[in-house]
């Protein structure tokens, strides 16, 4: 068995309206940082996986986003994985 | 002026318990995930910046982790910035 490191990064869609990150887009100004622009915020997630190859491990996390750790209706996920 | 995208990960640190992270470790059980362990859940923010040089974008995205994206008490943040 193989170990792997996954890092998967869980974000709003672009149609969503992200009224966290429009609230942080705000702040910044405030803070005299009004050259950021379009915060979007989102989740990040890290996790460690045992599998027998790189494939099953990638299929387990597409897995383990799509019946869990994602929201698909409202938000979209990307990861990485590397061994460890 | 050139425009940059940052993207920044926040997570608690790792002597930090994380409640979040440790049910949904336990929910992967339940999932029939049990190769999934140790999940650790932070944020991550996309943001849009515009400036001179790289070097200045990454001074402005230090700051606005430092003093709003982060809490350094219990989190720690990286981040990787590219031209658009």
């Amino acid at each position: 068995m193989k170990k792997f490191q996954a890092e998967i990064d869980v974000m709003p869609k672009k149609e969503i309206l992200d009224p966290q990150g429009k609230a942080v887009t705000g702040s910044m100004k405030n803070l005299g940082l009004a050259e950021i622009q379009n915060v979007r915020i989102g989740k990040h997630i890290s996790l460690e996986i045992e599998a027998e190859s790189t494939e099953t491990a990638h299929n387990k996390v597409e897995q383990a986003c799509k019946s869990l750790l994602a929201n698909l209706i409202m938000e979209s996920y990307s990861f990485e994985l590397h061994e460890v």
